[in-house]
């Protein structure tokens, strides 16, 4: 019996332009065929942080400015298009698509508050109505990992000894994208690298890994199985101990590698109560690693550490790359500015619990004494105080931006760090970081809500 | 400033063989070196059930056969190998590698159990290692959005009128895959469509749109926006009402259809008291639909539903798509035979918490009166009541099954549904079905236990 041979992934060049909700496609035939096509701009935030988090760290830059920079409908595309009833007039315009608009946004390893822009588009509504859908996506995921892995990397930082962070969770990623963006999200958020062989290939991330319990089991005994590794990869080698009882394991482990006069690199625990493993495991083997999986997060990590676990390295895994305990960031993609009478007007909806702050915006960043004070959500060409985070990555269509290396993004990552106060950074119930809303925004904000409640509400 | 072109996706036909773990490339080498290539067999199962939840709905097999039939490491893929100290022996097995042995699986659209495998690889353990990373990855996301998925169809039918369900969660899905692949496994679980167009395309799934606050905010008022949207698109119309008034916006949509003297097909409800607003809005749209949409889950659907709300469909996204209260299935591929004096013979690892049932599983499910009573896991070829769920898939590594078809495996789902106790499908703290541990599998048990503490345990 065959099968045709298939694509995985399953997103690529030939159908990322269909990676859109169907009413972006109904909204842009109807603004072709209403002769509507204002510029506008739409500003991509969250609204709320997710729970116990002070802060997010943007990731996802690079990708967007790929899809922005490359998208476009192919024949297959096309042609599965016109099974939409879509008109000859808009296939033709999609066949020609090109973003022409400007995109200003945060560097990826910044650390954001609710409300700032991560990006702003501004373009025909056309065009930038097309990119809701993978834009959200592809900087949401990351900077919820990103942040995630931050939050591990703090933790380890500030109640350990700078251990190594390895990514294992590629299995129980959502997909296999999603275990490639969770590696290098979590690159960017701290971590020295992924066991995930793709995501060093594709993107430069150091790549790690040990043993598993297949392989012990797959031997008569733990000690053949010890032996056979250390036979090959010498002092290398990394032992899972914990197969059939942790301590023996670990013995074992040592006298196979004094049996064969070699030094081995470390040991791995993956189950039990591994603080009180680890200080044993430690008696045993010396100077040798103790690396820790067992579905870990910073929680664990922070107890572990602060009750007197012996760990050279983590590796989270689930935890990591479903970001468990907050698995979605409620980012948005919204029109806050269109073109009215050749002038771009500030815009917002009114919808329960769902405010906008309209126009463009500006993201101002205050420091004290080498210290983030506060932030300042400004309007675009406000005089307000603090530096301006967002940096102009396309114009007209054009990119100006050099996207930096993932070593850069991760090194903006820990800078940010050592500016951000400490109560933002607990792990539960941190405290709020200010972000100020400017006069200038405020008083755009009152008068636009006004106008529309004067409308629509007082109407009813 | 140029870019180069990048796939998206981002794992495809190039790098899939490469979504795997370092170690198990390090252990595969290891098998060679050492000239230790039992045959194997691994169990991909699961533990535990997420929390809230009494069943897994199986999703994914199609991916997995299409992976284990078509992986191969081509020049890109080897040419990176090279970066981690392989040897020549290695890389040229991986340069011919075909998968040979045998694959057995719970087909799409099954209702499973703890413990129970949902696929077992039987081959030689060099093969089958190299899949256990993307194996888990594949059936463990879908498996996991599609009983997600079919847990909103069940509320849906027992308390509602079988109202649609779309998948509008793609932008919070994590990565383009996960987007794709969740609304593959919500239309499995019971799903009417998605809004995602490269899912309809890549997987023939029905695709659903409607209008976002956008296009209501890009005209001077709403009135204009909705006349714009019922010009080009008629009786198809659904729109968006909750923009600035959601009471307003409805009387402004009828207003406008009989303006223009046609029907639309609906509204759509996006924020606010969503019973109270359905019930008010019913009353003014009369025949035409009414959509909810706003970040539902199953249980807002369940309370909405039971409170009088009244609606034709649901789009949740992200609570879908991320699976929000349970974000992840612990989902592992463990060794559970190996071949020693050429025969398999059962394995099992005692780590604590983790312990695995040893041998080659039958899954047995017992049937009274047309509904399931219990399901009985077996020894593979052992006397044992009820119809045997798992399926052969592969056999020396040809292909012996026809993957049915997305509809046929949603058909499944809801068959099993049907037989399916309603105490075992309660949104919470539904009633364990039992899962009866056949007598020969807990001897089998047993005795290896027995077998490995003596040698392990005791020795201490």
């Amino acid at each position: 019996m065959g099968m045709t041979r298939k694509t995985f992934g399953t997103v690529t060049d030939k159908n990322l332009a269909l990676f859109t909700d169907l009413y972006e496609l109904t909204m842009m035939q109807g603004y072709i065929e209403t002769g509507h096509n204002p510029t506008a701009t739409f500003s991509l935030f969250y609204r709320d942080l997710p729970p116990n988090r002070g802060y997010v760290v943007t990731a996802g830059l690079e990708q967007v400015v790929q899809c922005l920079e490359t998208v476009s409908f192919g024949d297959e595309a096309l042609a599965f298009l016109t099974e939409f009833d879509f008109s000859e007039e808009f296939l033709s315009y999609l066949e020609q698509f090109e973003f022409s608009g400007d995109v200003r946004a945060l560097p990826e390893g910044t650390v954001s508050f609710p409300n700032e822009p991560l990006l702003e588009v501004t373009a025909p509504i056309l065009e930038a109505q097309l990119f809701e859908t993978v834009l959200i996506n592809q900087i949401g995921f990351q900077s919820l990992i990103a942040t995630k892995a931050a939050r591990m990397r703090d933790t380890v930082n500030e109640h350990g000894d700078d251990q190594s962070l390895v990514d294992f969770g590629s299995r129980r990623a959502h997909g296999t994208d999603a275990g490639m963006k969770a590696a290098r999200a979590a690159y960017i958020g701290g971590f020295t690298g992924t066991s995930n062989v793709a995501a060093g290939h594709e993107f430069d991330i150091p790549v790690f890994g040990t043993m598993a319990h297949s392989w012990v089991q797959s031997f008569p005994t733990e000690r053949e199985a010890f032996e056979a590794f250390v036979d090959v990869y010498g002092e290398e080698s990394v032992l899972l101990v914990d197969t059939y009882d942790t301590i023996n394991g670990a013995q074992t482990a040592m006298d196979v590698a004094e049996a064969r006069g070699t030094d081995i690199s470390g040991v791995r625990l993956d189950s039990g109560d591994l603080v009180e493993l680890s200080r044993e495991v430690a008696e045993i083997v010396g100077e040798a690693g103790i690396f820790i999986s067992s579905g870990i997060d910073e929680y664990e990590i922070q107890d572990f550490l602060t009750n007197g676990g012996i760990a050279t390295g983590f590796g989270p895994g689930t935890a990591l790359v479903t970001s468990d305990d907050a698995p979605s960031l409620d980012a948005v993609y919204k029109l806050v500015a269109v073109e009215r009478d050749g002038e771009l007007q500030p815009s917002m909806k009114l919808s329960t619990g769902k405010v906008t702050y309209p126009g463009q915006k500006s993201v101002r960043r205050v420091e004290d004494d080498g210290q983030f004070e506060r932030d300042v959500l400004a309007l675009h060409d406000e005089d307000a105080p603090g530096d301006e985070q967002l940096v102009d990555v396309i114009i007209d269509g054009s990119l100006v931006y050099a996207p930096p290396s993932l070593d850069e993004s991760r090194d903006r990552t820990c800078r940010q760090f050592q500016k951000l106060p400490q109560e933002t950074r607990r792990l539960q119930n941190p405290v709020e970081y200010p972000v100020h809303v400017s006069d200038g925004l405020q008083s755009q904000t009152a008068s636009v809500r006004d106008e529309l409640s004067a409308r629509y509400l007082d109407a009813r």
